[in-house]
């Protein structure tokens, strides 16, 4: 998959999921994750086909209730938007009401903070780990 | 269905699918769409078994089609966000380049515009009439 230049800047690879490379946006204000399916030429969820949007839809689904344990959030959102990058991911952030855009949203708000590059790497391992304990597995 | 009176107040019922309630949100800067599921007490899309959430994402996929062609939209915007509605409602946006907002999310982007009336009226048959059409039916 040819991956588009902003989402390789923006965020750091987690994993490999059965349809969806899983990447973690390099933002410390916000837990916040993409899925992008390793489809080429996809801009919107129905430009899949009916067996990949049940797919990706699944491991947001599972990957959305994961990280909402993992980092106790008060809430998910989920979202494709794609306004900016026309390459198709689907958003899943974890929400808290303390966070610095509650309760608007993440897209657009004020100035990314990168991780310290061991806090990154930890959240990445924190986010495997947590992968690696599903069952079933994704 | 109990429906949230925030969203009660801010859209106009469409039509019942099989799932979920249709809505318009009456912004008339944007083609702005809601489905929420007829089911009591969820919020994330994770509290929905996986034959309900299948169901959603079909209605939303279908949904954000002919919207995307009814309006010769350049993108769909979909999400399930929730931070100020806790009822569990996905989001079908269709944006413009030329919208009031792009390329920036529509939440909580400026003032609401409420449609007048007969243009209200118009917009839901039109979609009614789209939904019409729709081989198969939803």
């Amino acid at each position: 998959m040819r991956l588009d230049e902003r989402l390789a800047q923006d965020s750091q690879l987690v994993a490999e999921l059965p349809l969806c490379q899983l990447r973690l946006i390099n933002d410390a204000r916000f837990h916040w994750l993409l899925l992008i399916p390793r489809r080429e030429g996809a801009s919107e969820i129905f430009d899949l086909n009916k067996a990949d949007q049940h797919q990706l839809w699944h491991e947001a689904s599972v990957v959305g209730q994961m990280l909402k344990t993992l980092t106790q959030a008060d809430k998910i959102n989920v979202a494709s938007l794609g306004n900016v990058v026309t390459q198709l991911h689907v958003h899943v952030v974890a929400r808290r009401r303390d966070d610095a855009a509650w309760p608007g949203p993440v897209w657009g708000h004020g100035e990314c903070q990168p991780y310290a590059p061991d806090h990154l790497d930890a959240m990445r391992h924190s986010l495997l780990a947590e992968l690696e304990k599903l069952q079933p597995p994704l």
